[in-house]
């Protein structure tokens, strides 16, 4: 029967759309979370145009399929995890873009790489800030699906904050249009706001309208290693309350020793933490910021303080903390974690993960947006060590339950998806997640969308 | 019965928490928008604290009883018009703040108005941006239903850009807890931005999380007078393309006279608009702007040119700016129109409200936040003269007909409130429209809060 109904959406679509080929499906059955639970999919569509998006999903309706929508496949919390017998819906031929340098927005098809669109909107001297360390590898869709944060955020908020409008198609096949090329618009509902970080429970997103800012200046970037976790937290603190950078990111001990076995660039090894910090204000301001950084950090106790006003040499640091992730990979696979805190719990959480990695025995190094109480604490294991696997699972958890005892939150910008999704309840509270479901259940009475994901 | 109704309210609730005397309920019947249609309401109630609101509201869903929450009552589209026989809920007795300079935030209640939000954020070197002309005496908590604007949007977005969270309470009495003090968290459904802006429809918002910033530094600012409208309307966007200025308004020639009638501060009463622009870059990078600002004026034919860096010679401008709603109201009584286009639309806009004020033989004064295309057109007629009255209600459905076919909205900042909506599911169209009710029919099935209002 479900094979029949296949037969009825390749009917319905342009030749190519629709792959049943197990070979090709099954690279699209998890991201980068690799669910163990992803099932397998009965076919992978791969639509162009909204029209196209409007008819899977009005075939999903009718004949109550899942349907699973997928950007570039690089989430870390489960978001694109196939159903068994659903249809995985990816986005990755919507790949349109059009700027307008006058009203400083692009509209996009959720398709295309975050990269991409910095790159289209640099052409027009405009920037795109969200830069979630995977940007040149993520799409725009599934960045505005989970509500994408990234390096930026401290001074420049996250996507939500840049997505004027957008084209969504909901359970049944209607596509609305919500928002546009206006700063200011309020008639109506928020819904815009509603479907960014919804993660495909809500609608399909096909096409977006987004606000784009002059380009960024040249940054000034310091760098700093500090001898215990407390220096450098308390340096974090030191220098939000001073000024605002643009950039203000952490790594411990064990993601410096990761990412100086890769790429020997003369990391201190025996240092507790390292800050790397920037400001792009413009002329003069961005020295004086990174002169206040380098100060405030020596005054907190920074063992070492590097500083530049050349951008190359800074981004040089920078790329030590993006390429932190796959050099701590190197160490086994990862549970990746994303709990944030406010920034003055940030001591509190780092010496807590500490403390849970000694009790669990497995190795956790720590990356952090620290600026804005953000971190990825890296949990390493052996999956083929049962027992070691189990204690990884365990300290996910309590990392989580750490964040929320410290104020914080279970996901700060990688999503819930289904990784998570055991920890929303107790998070949110039976109040927020009954509203939650409300919303859900009026949106997707069938609850086809993302089932088991998000909400 | 409803008095019998009314008894229990009273009974439940801290004395002189429930107001039925008429000479003091009449005065919270309309906003300023002065709707005729408002209702005589059977009681006002003023609560201090959450749990009041929810006692309020779990009377009200028992008896049917529609809310109409009230903040200053400084709203111009018709959001807190009173109901027959409902109640009118004022959030003016809830007015706690604290702030939080590490994690720059603020908590704050509802009744606080936005200007005393920025004074005691200044009080710790922050700014909470937002700043809509009547900032001295409108409530924040009437900011976050109407997702308030202001002048500096066009630089530093508008209300929700700095919503972290908020409690609310639900129609049937419940609190919920959403978001917090956590510049990332994308933990569950984005319901604190769905609540931004919704006009009292969804809930009562009974206190929210505000994002700081550090204090604006001063500011440079530039004054020119156009010979034309379309002069000044190509001369913003020449500013806009070039650089990000922190406010950037439009005044015409019947705004710029009526002001002048008032302050005598020597605007030139000849020009066909004026402009007024500032830039709060740091240091240098301020004055900078402001030359380029002043140069790129002259360029697109502007008769004089006046710059300073100089932040109270250049308060002057921006007061007489402020001013301009009261002084065109010295002409008669206003129909305040808000709707806005995209940048590049401004010049067709301000040209098609003049036509529309030579056929329907109203005065129709000019003034826009023009950096976001944002225009609020001033309609004078006099109440007494029944044709002219229809002749301005005529004009205020065209302007925003006008709006609407340029691209634009029907409200940018003022919120749909009654006044405005009978054009809302021609703007929304009835895919946007559905989805709107479907969100209000999910979270208030009894309809009881602000009906007729915003969805």
């Amino acid at each position: 029967m479900a094979a029949d109904a296949l037969a009825g959406l390749i009917a319905e679509l342009p030749e190519g759309t629709v792959v049943t080929d197990p070979a090709i499906t099954e690279g699209y059955r998890q991201d980068r979370a690799l669910d163990p639970t992803a099932g397998k999919p009965m076919a992978v569509v791969r639509p162009r145009r909204t029209e196209e998006v409007q008819i899977v999903l009005r075939w999903a309706t009718a004949h109550q399929i899942p349907v699973v929508t997928r950007g570039m496949g690089t989430g870390l919390s489960g978001g694109a995890t196939a159903v068994d017998g659903g249809i995985v819906l990816t986005t990755e031929k919507m790949r349109d873009i059009v700027v307008d340098p006058v009203t400083r927005t692009a509209v996009c098809q959720p398709g295309l790489l975050n990269a991409e669109v910095k790159k289209t909107a640099a052409e027009y001297g405009l920037w795109y800030p969200p830069d979630p360390s995977s940007y040149e590898i993520c799409s725009i869709g599934g960045n505005i699906a989970t509500n994408a944060g990234g390096l930026c955020c401290v001074k420049y908020g996250v996507t939500t904050d840049y997505v004027l409008g957008m084209q969504v198609v909901l359970a049944d096949g209607t596509a609305v249009r919500l928002g546009g090329a206006r700063l200011k618009d309020v008639a109506g509902l928020s819904l815009t706001k509603l479907f960014v970080g919804s993660e495909g429970a809500l609608g399909v997103i096909t096409e977006v309208t987004l606000r784009l800012v002059p380009a960024q200046q040249p940054v000034s970037t310091v760098v700093a290693n500090f001898p215990t976790l407390e220096s450098a937290a308390q340096a974090v603190l030191g220098v939000t309350s001073r000024l605002r950078p643009s950039m203000l990111e952490f790594m411990d001990a064990a993601t410096i020793n990761a990412v100086e076995d890769k790429l020997r660039m003369g990391l201190d090894r025996g240092s507790a933490a390292m800050l790397v910090a920037a400001s792009d204000e413009r002329g003069r301001a961005g020295s004086e910021d990174a002169e206040l950084m380098a100060a405030t950090f020596a005054e907190f106790g920074a063992g070492e303080v590097f500083s530049t006003d050349d951008p190359d040499e800074g981004e040089a640091f920078v790329a030590a903390r993006r390429f932190a992730i796959p050099a701590v990979e190197e160490k086994g696979p990862l549970l990746l974690e994303d709990v944030g805190v406010p920034v003055p719990a940030l001591a509190d959480l780092v010496g807590g993960i500490a403390r849970i990695s000694a009790e669990r025995e497995v190795m956790i190094a720590v990356i952090a947006h620290a600026g804005d109480g953000n971190t990825h604490p890296l949990i390493v294991y052996n999956p083929d060590d049962v027992a070691m696997t189990e204690r990884a699972q365990v300290a996910y958890g309590e990392i989580m339950d750490l964040a929320v005892d410290l104020g914080g939150t279970i996901t700060g910008e990688h999503g819930v998806g289904r990784l998570k999704r055991p920890w929303l309840d107790g998070y949110l509270g039976p109040e927020a997640m009954a509203l939650n479901r409300r919303i859900k259940d009026a949106l997707d009475p069938q609850g086809i969308l993302n089932p088991g994901v998000g909400v």
